[in-house]
């Protein structure tokens, strides 16, 4: 039965191109057991063909070791995966506003065709997700946070998991700025599974039997924000910053080499897309390189970013407190544990009404997809004078940021009240979706009423960073625009606002999560959140580690010294007591 | 005489501004001890004095730890030390070069002047830093990582030894090209020296008598290399990688908070210094942004990768084969003993002879300064093709790389192989000097005889990288020039020449010194170099910490246990055969 499961798996994985030749490798390492199967024709041809195998293996190997190739393998397969997501929802979106453009004149159908359509997309995830697997759904990041940390999450890193999150993620996308969730955390938890299944290959391949290692899911967390957006640098910071409270150098170049190879990927396959571009920042802007800013700008900056840190405050809150309501109210909590694909379709078709063109939707630049909205956010035009930005200027023409005639302050101010209220409540949605890019995303309207020049994006990582405490967002903001000489401003930016949100043991928008989800939690959250209750210290360490009590008598110590083979023991305060003590601290 | 000492402290300290309040704060702090000192004047005045000094730290707390103002404090006053030194370094070779040029038509005077000038100056920065602080010498990179990791090495980050560290420095630097040495190490040193001060004196002001934890210096590794070009994401992606073998998270903000004022800072007073200039990239380039490259010349920067690999592993054997020529030959060695600052004068000398525009100088272009040179190299203009660099265009045209009348590229080839050499015995000099920056040079150079476009760029990041093993050099080359484009194919050669340069665990460029200053090595070392002599647990984890034996009696477990306050015990083989152990698995 075992041996079936590994074939099925094999023949699954095959659909991914690129490591043909790993998993040839792998069925030629069990060369001996399978030619004891007199049975099966073609003996000699087979045992030809995996002698040939295991030579090719071991010419890899003598190269580098196997797991660099899974290392490259993983990063250009999930590249290769954000692309088809980025292609498919591109094609969605361009379907939807198609038809939308072809029953002009008859309103009522286009109110039909705005609303039913994101509305049936979403119903569909929904319900397509809890029935195929019921973990798909959310950020997944909270999830991979807590299997770094040692703990086991069943069922979490299944190819199963991994096909369901990937299609309900893109469905979530193709509903477009009106449900404005984004795919950063999906696409970690993606590149988890693909990474948990390429270390079981490699391992296989080498013929080693050992437990699987959290390189991978390091790397992994690593490779899914750098295959997002094309930007190694901050995928590997964004790693070492949100999934576990220490990093080991050992871990370091494995997550930069699959970073870049994963963001060359991505770069490479939009060049070849779209013919005539090449390898250029995302979202290209043209600040002007010879004053990038002045000096006395610098406190502009810092005081964007207590303004963002203070906003972040206001936006998690909102977050907990919705997260709690629906947990609590008895009419949200039966529709999300009974009816997930109802409660998703009312949502969005709510979200639509407000969205729809010929109502509100008008002033808020709804036909355009939340890329458009980014790239003319950071275009950084000041609304009035003509477009820094050489490559969007056609794009943005067609952009409605004014077509009804108001003020663009006002439009923008609008904008923004709704969008963090509706943002607020898409979290809600049982759907496989990213809340990092919405937030990414929302912070630049609201910097823009400032008038400050460029501070859509410092603004942009200022709030992003404070809502997740991270300083990645900066990072990503400059890899994003090209714009490295506004790295400095921008990291100050991000700093003050995170400061401004963890002051007073503020939790980040995934430890709420965590929270939310009774995961077990790390050792960041127990410091802010002291009432939480304490995992056992034996429930994390397995059955075999050996323990030392503060109180054992000198037998009991005597038989863990010679029982252990490691070099250190831990020693508890009492084993019924246990408190749950920094994991990191026994690795 | 405890007393005295610390406010013998204070006074040299109230030199570097900025701090005031902090060294006011900290007097206050011994305010009731003070007031008992009935012999000194004013008691009623100091004591208000104090009282007001006391509510200031409450009010400085009350925003955030007192630690933070440290970190800001610490960034700062490094990015102004840096400033202070390449502002002197610049007037001493603008004398030198102004005397050179009145010379003019006297060549047996002007001979006199090229060599005798830094050939005096670095005489003279060898006695004074080995008469004043003898461990002020090298790049103090190694010592710092041992540090790290937990072994005291004393005399290392005192006072005394920041101020000749600073002094000799400037020397070295004013030699200019001749020595061809850098500043990125000692910077390194300067600010945890600076650090380890500041750190004492937070703790005071707290009221806290703990022992001095590593924060601070893992904070001041990033902060010297931000400092030293204003770059922070490179400077703590440096720190991250060079120092220790785990990066704990909860350094990671304070990293980034004291590089970005370190960074900010030297923006700033660059710009002050210079008129009309604003806050724009180190070396500014000009690359064309429409089309960074084509996706086929990535195959060029992985070859380029690749050669810089090679490269780096024999430069890196040249290195250790002198450093061991200079332990093993008498002459030598009792030069480098008895007579530090004569030998330093006659090896100068030599590079000066070398370099003397009248001979083989002429193709060496010697007349600029090593920041000159890296900019013109940095061009990319193809040296046949007009300049895609606007800011550098006059000061390219002093350049006298083809002065001589010969090819270009023999002219550079010829450049690329004296100064490797050179660069080898400059190593050698008993002087505060950094090696990262010559070997970022020395690597375009190299790479400029492919003719690939833009691998200068590449080939900087991909060979500095690989001599240190390292990737922060791929960043702080994106930082330097501002293009970001190029970060995925900077980083993609330097992943590779790192892949070459630690194949058959070949060793670092700090790791080879580090072997060759006989310092306590790190748990890299003792992998890469098994023949290395161990160092005993018990000498690292000092006398107080409790230890157990695999085979410890019952009564001396129960005493360990009962004695230990530690969460966890280590168990070592036995007392006398102890064996290193992975130092950062204890913490």
């Amino acid at each position: 039965m075992k041996s079936f499961d590994k074939s099925l798996e094999i023949e699954t994985e095959e659909e991914g191109n690129a490591q043909k030749q790993e998993n040839n490798s792998e069925a030629s390492h069990n060369v001996t057991p399978l030619l004891l199967d007199s049975w099966k024709p073609y003996k000699g041809t087979r045992a030809n063909v995996k002698g040939q195998l295991l030579k090719l293996r071991d010419c890899l190997e003598s190269v580098c070791g196997i797991q660099w190739y899974g290392f490259a393998t993983l990063g250009i397969l999930t590249a290769v995966l954000s692309f088809l997501m980025d292609f498919s929802v591109a094609k969605l979106l361009q379907a939807h506003l198609w038809l939308y453009g072809k029953l002009e004149g008859h309103i009522l159908l286009q109110f039909l065709c705005w609303t039913l359509y994101p509305a049936c997309i979403c119903a569909f995830a929904s319900s397509f997700s809890h029935n195929i697997c019921p973990f798909s759904t959310g950020s997944g990041v909270p999830e991979v946070r807590t299997m770094l940390s040692g703990i086991e999450v069943p069922h979490y890193l299944s190819l199963t998991n991994m096909f369901t999150k990937f299609l309900g993620l893109t469905c979530t996308l193709a509903a477009g700025s009106t449900v404005f969730l984004g795919k950063v955390g999906p696409f970690v938890h993606l590149s988890t599974m693909l990474g948990a299944y390429l270390d079981r290959l490699c391992r296989l391949i080498q013929g080693k039997k050992k437990d699987a290692g959290t390189e991978m899911m390091v790397v992994a967390a690593a490779v899914g924000v750098a295959s997002c957006f094309g930007a190694p640098v901050s995928g590997v910071l964004f790693s070492v910053e949100v999934m576990s409270s220490h990093f080991a150098l050992r871990h370091y170049c494995p997550c930069f080499f699959s970073a870049a190879c994963g963001g060359l990927t991505f770069h490479l396959l939009s060049v070849w897309s779209r013919d005539g571009e090449t390898l250029q920042a995302l979202f290209k802007t043209n600040f002007p390189t010879a004053t990038p800013f002045f000096p006395l700008e610098i406190l502009l900056f810092a005081l964007l970013g207590l303004l963002c840190g203070a906003g972040s405050r206001f936006y998690l809150f909102c977050h907990r407190w919705i997260l709690k309501f629906t947990k609590t109210n008895r009419v949200f909590l039966t529709m999300l544990t009974t009816e997930k694909g109802l409660y998703s379709g009312l949502v969005v078709f709510f979200l639509a009404l407000l969205t729809f063109p010929h109502s509100a939707g008008q002033y808020l630049a709804s036909k355009c997809t939340t890329k458009q909205l980014l790239t003319s956010l950071l275009d950084s035009r000041q609304w009035s004078s003509q477009s820094h930005n050489a490559s969007v200027r056609l794009e943005l023409d067609s952009l409605e940021w004014s077509s009804s005639g108001a003020p663009i302050f006002l439009s923008l101010a609008f904008f923004l009240l709704m969008k963090m209220w509706m943002l607020v409540l898409a979290c809600t949605l049982p759907l496989p979706a990213g809340y990092f890019m919405p937030v990414f995303f929302g912070s630049p309207v609201k910097t823009e009423i400032l008038r400050v020049r460029h501070d859509l994006f410092h603004g942009a990582a200022a709030f992003s960073g404070a809502v997740t405490h991270t300083l990645s967002p900066a990072l990503l903001a400059v890899e994003l625009t090209g714009q490295v000489t506004h790295a400095v401003p921008a990291l100050l930016s991000t700093l003050l606002a995170n400061a401004l949100a963890r002051s007073r043991n503020g939790l980040s928008f995934y430890d709420g999560l965590s929270i939310s989800k009774k995961l077990p939690h790390l050792p960041s959250l127990k410091k802010a959140c002291p009432q939480l209750p304490s995992t056992p210290l034996g429930q994390v360490m397995g059955v075999k580690s050996v323990q030392l009590q503060k109180a054992a008598g000198p037998a009991e110590v005597q038989s863990a010294v010679s029982n252990s083979s490691e070099a250190q023991i831990p020693v508890v305060d009492s084993h019924g007591m246990q408190r749950a003590v920094d994991i990191h601290a026994l690795y």
